[in-house]
């Protein structure tokens, strides 16, 4: 034991009227919810990334965070390791997940950076042994070392394609190795900075074709997770390629990789989209590539990533009410690529932001389930269709424009609007939370 | 003859030194630009809709415009026409474009309509005799009368989807009819206002029927135009469903109408889906589906449709480049569905307007046929991404993972960094202006 | 009694476990909240504009509604009235306002519209005595005509300041004459579509001018109520000069009207000027010119005014939680100066959206209070400043850069950063809800 | 003489024609434009902050720059001086600026920065001895250690005030003795992350009081040049408290100290806070507080400052037309706060991204000098407000509500719109490019 979180104890749910800050008042993991525990349903996941790897730092200010573990050995990545570990059995997380530079030092080149991913792999493995936490995705950090300046895949330079596919190929074998239940595809600099400097198409084909390899890879070591794209629409780069989900979803249909490749959407990235999250979720649901959540906002009026702990519980209702129509997550889950404000210094800080996400995510299912289980809202979306589903409705739907033209003139077609009722169910929603 | 121009001769050529508000400094039709005359380069068309049939309105003010033709009877819709062909003449536009609402007043159905479109038809193709002027595209209006207010293709009821697919019919035939090049879908109404009450994937079903019955009813009637889509992203709606043009490509594809349909892309437009134009048009070449422009502008700190004349010569400038290098235009062309702000009232701004904006558009086409033509990008460019020319480059895109991962490691691949040059490329475009 | 709201009864309270859709769940108009009933807390206004004005129209699309009042006689006015003062006795509503084009219609000039507002002034004067609902505020819409497309006290054409400033006397008289506890002046199209036709300083001078003669009338007649301006940053114009709170305290304080005016800020206005609400009004607070509330949220992510009915009570919480700081509100209130959307063509809707709106505000002020109460939240804000409240704090504030240049160094006075607890501050919030 | 530039010759003048990529196009710097020589007009400045201090990270990676001066020592702050004052021949700069940690490695405490700083000051003066170069201006960085991260002035730690102060103490020093012509205040962290946690009534004043300190310390010392402040939004907080000029100006007022400090207007903050360059610069000229500018732009469609060298023309054509309005600059000029794009990892990139912006700077303002000679748009400002020169027009400014009520009954006034003509003069703006 590390004394990171010294007097920190494991969090208990103790109900909606505690008023003790190092308990979950929402959170209860085995109540079950539409009859199944509620930790299968929200499969919470802590990021390695945000809560242990970044220093605090901002484009205008330097590290904030001092911990024990920040430095350059395999010692520290070890002790990172420990308190990390530490952490999810304070919070009782079912998931962790990590990029390969969270987790492990720079080497000197490829071949150290694997040798020091395998040792912390099998650190890894050894903790999960006894631990309860599994590990929800693994991917590379393919965006902030020097090298990937101009992208991986889409890279102008053949050699780092050729280092992208290579660290690719590494981090696969390790969450493999970890029973890791999806692997995922952050595009921070597929993109680009200029257009005038870039060549979309070639790009794109460089962008489908590492993707082809990453699932023929995938089903050659038999990896039964999925492969996840994480849309974002900007930023670091002016543009980047994974924009929202239906930009992916062309992407996948151009390369025939619709049923091999699913999304991973974030609240902060589908906000810089000018969508909805709801939207960005009940979209890759509709399209059949829904996969798994990153739930941390965005400030609305913060035009960068802000990567905030969740806490507004009607907009997380909504979204759990996309979940759960899509019929909740199968390898997926609720991950918090969430960083601390850079002013939240101590430790405690960093569990009760875990805490109050969690917390604020369970209150947003608890009253999705509601809302479904009352049926109130799909009653009222399936009445305003209900002429689609007359055969007159039907019959339309094979017939073509002269056909219609004609029924329209003979039979005096002149529709008449109906109310939309949108502050009625406005007001339904409010009623479940 | 009406009055309404009552003083305005003909625009002509000056050059760029006349200090005449009334003459042309760029646009000198038949310069030859690339071997081509730059008429022919530019397409210009002018848009009824915004130029006659607005009148001025906006969310907190209403009409301000006082136009002779503004009534609802035929007589003022003959009228609107007289004065609209006297302008083409003034300008010497090439080309024009129209919705049905914007040519005939609304009648009492669907029968009045049909018949009032085919008067107002009839009267176009006397005028287009004595003229110039041919149609570059015809379109019909969903989205304005209460009917359409919660979609058309995409409506809840199936008397509206019939109503819109009738009114397409009369629509493409009135095109046709006139030798339309391209006949244009904007489905300012096809989106939402709240996920609350909408069906995505039924909502997709319908847009997709519908434009596999447009794309089947062209070839029937032997229509040699283009069909194009015109992605706008929201306004009115919450949500469009052609949000961008990634988006409109992935419909495309799941409906596999990609070969079938290309996209009408608005420099407005694009900037509010939060994209530059020239991306937005580089990106619709890379995948094949270019196909015409409106080349009206948003203020780019206002988050509404501003539709302003264009005047920003390097803007321009890149988005000729994008044209030019995807071939030029076919049967596209440049449009302006731009409005006059409401406070310039007279005759003399709606000229000016027109003059001023093809102006700037001429400027742009030639700057950026002398960056072409000059090649130092172009060279630059392809300098960048060399290195995937080589066979070492050629045969990574035919690898996998494994295979590359073991090349990283033997050949101890370590890739350096290239500067990406933005600033000289930026310096190096505003040589050309 | 017009049978407009026909089967409609007036709406009860009924507490949070009811389903009837025509309940209040929340608003429990007697219930003492920090000692005092919660509708004098609250103040609720219904707004004649969007609610009894409104056509439902869009920048593209036309009338939605089709209401019987809707024409331009006084007999139409009077029908508005009775049903307006009918859905005020349906939802308690303890206030009203308007401006004068809402109430009559448009007469050939000046002394016309002056008659009718007097007439439509005594009809009023005549309901009110016979109904518990008051006015809060009165205004003069000065944008929506076509003489004030470029401003009215910020007219180039002196001729529209004084046909303005004639105007605005004509609405405080009836303002006055109806008991109204303040007068608006929302500055629609004080600002501008361009810079290049536009003179700051001059239209500043107009403005400020304008707003001194406003408040030199009040004194004169012996008008109690409090002068507000409304801020909003864009929408119609380009730029408008009452941007935000922070800018009409500039232009108040260089004009000496900061202890005469105050503000009525509007959630949807502080949102397209990048605040929060919240922000918004602390800031007005702490500068001595909170006034009133419109509380009518914007969609975060679409770019022009939405004027939603107000619905997310976490939102609501943290506004009226600096409501209750500041004092609460004076001659102040809560008015919704919402509109439904354009598809909500009922009666029901009308009711149901103010319900709805109406009941997120009173579960807000709720939360709000028990924080307050509770004082958690203010006890950690304070405890934050302490060292500002030392005797070394408060005589650095009376210091000089010199002395404490030599006080750092000789104390080598070297600060240490403190969490600033942001997510447990927000975990706290959430407790209140 | 360091080898950094090795190659790179001092940049000359040589006229449109010229392809030579190391050569000035437009700006001309002995050339007289409106009677003055251009380099006197633009007074070009340096920043050290991003040209030497930057090593290229963003929020998702890290330095891309490896320069010769990077390091803790004072030699490498010597060796950056050596460097900079290279570049300032190489450009013919002259002025440069800096901020106190952009010249000297950080210390232990105060007294190792100040004396640092002193000898960093003394090592400039000597170098300044031989150059052309001058101190535009000089400022302290109060945002990037960690100590500030809750902010500098309105920190909720005094000693961090005190800090601040002392600090300020020493950069304004050090700003007197190089003979600075002004001094600048961002207040990069002045703001807040989360009003949760924050006192705003508080913090202004502690904001105000550290105002007037400095101001009485720039007295105290006979520092006659001039207190800047730098408005800015937000980012990196939520909210900053210098959200723009408007909001400057009414914090000046409420402190008094209007007629002492003036500000330093950045076209990427402008647009960052919704506002154009140029109104932001018009605005500052109208309230008497223009100041200096800061001419790197921002991409307007990526929510951060990405403080990009400025390229296009016509938009600094509008900048310096208000420069040239307000009578030029005084002790202000045109500094470039611009960060080379993170992928420009060479020393000619450097060079030429300032060759670059400071030719589109030199191309506006000869643009703009020409617009303002010969006189068409001020003479259309003014016949548009002509009416108000009139004694009629006139004494409507000296009237009262209840006079002009009479005089427009009386008179019958009923104001007639007239053309804005924003396209005309949009045209017109194009003819001097
Ligand atoms: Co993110
Ligand atoms: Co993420
Ligand atoms: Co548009
Ligand atoms: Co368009
Ligand atoms: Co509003
Ligand atoms: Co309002
Ligand atoms: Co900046
Ligand atoms: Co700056």
């Amino acid at each position: 034991m590390t004394d990171f979180f010294h007097g920190i104890d494991k969090i208990r749910y103790e109900g909606p009227e505690s008023d003790n800050e190092f308990a979950f008042r929402h959170y209860n993991p085995d109540e079950l919810i539409l009859g199944k525990p509620m930790k299968d349903h929200l499969r919470f996941a802590v990021a390695y990334w945000h809560s242990f790897a970044w220093p605090g730092g901002d484009p205008f200010g330097g590290q904030t965070f001092e911990r024990p573990w920040f430095g350059e050995s395999m010692d520290h990545a070890k002790l990172k390791a420990d308190v990390a570990f530490e952490m999810f059995e304070i919070l009782g997380a079912p998931y962790f997940c990590f990029h390969d530079v969270d987790v492990r030092p720079e080497g000197e080149g490829f071949a150290e950076n694997t040798a020091r991913l395998r040792e912390i792999t099998d650190y890894f493995a050894e903790k999960m042994e006894n631990s309860d936490t599994k590990l929800l995705w693994g991917t590379a950090n393919l965006f902030s070392h020097r090298r990937f300046m101009a992208g991986a895949a889409t890279n102008p330079d053949p050699e780092v394609f050729a280092f992208s596919a290579a660290t690719i190929k590494t981090c696969m074998d390790a969450t493999h190795k970890l029973g890791g239940e999806n692997y995922v595809l952050w595009g921070g600099r597929e993109g680009y900075e200029t257009l005038l400097n870039t060549d979309l198409a070639r790009e794109r084909a460089q962008a489908g074709r590492m993707l082809q390899m990453v699932v023929d890879y995938k089903h050659k070591i038999g990896f039964k997770g999925t492969i996840l794209i994480e849309p974002k629409p900007q930023e670091p780069t002016k543009h980047q390629y994974d924009y929202d989900v239906a930009t992916v979803y062309g992407f996948l249909k151009d390369f025939g990789l619709e049923n091999e490749v699913k999304v991973n959407i974030e609240q902060g990235h589908a906000i810089l989209a000018g969508h909805s999250f709801e939207h960005e979720l009940a979209l890759a649901s509709s399209l059949g590539i829904f996969g798994s959540i990153d739930m941390n906002r965005n400030d609305y009026q913060s035009g960068w990533d802000t990567d905030q702990f969740p806490n507004n519980v009607p907009e997380m209702t909504l979204a759990y009410y996309e979940v759960l129509k899509a019929g909740g997550f199968t390898t997926g889950g609720t991950n918090f690529d969430a960083k601390l404000r850079r002013q939240s210094l101590d430790p405690e800080d960093l569990i009760l932001a875990h805490v109050g996400g969690m917390d604020a995510c369970a209150a947003g299912l608890k009253a999705a389930a509601r809302m479904l289980e009352d049926g109130k809202l799909e009653a009222a979306r399936n009445e305003r269709y209900a002429g689609w589903e007359t055969s007159d409705g039907r019959a339309l739907m094979e017939s073509d424009l002269e056909t219609i033209a004609h029924l329209v003139e003979d039979k005096k077609i002149n529709p008449q609007p109906r109310s939309g009722r949108q502050e009625r169910l406005e007001n339904l929603v409010n009623r479940y939370l």
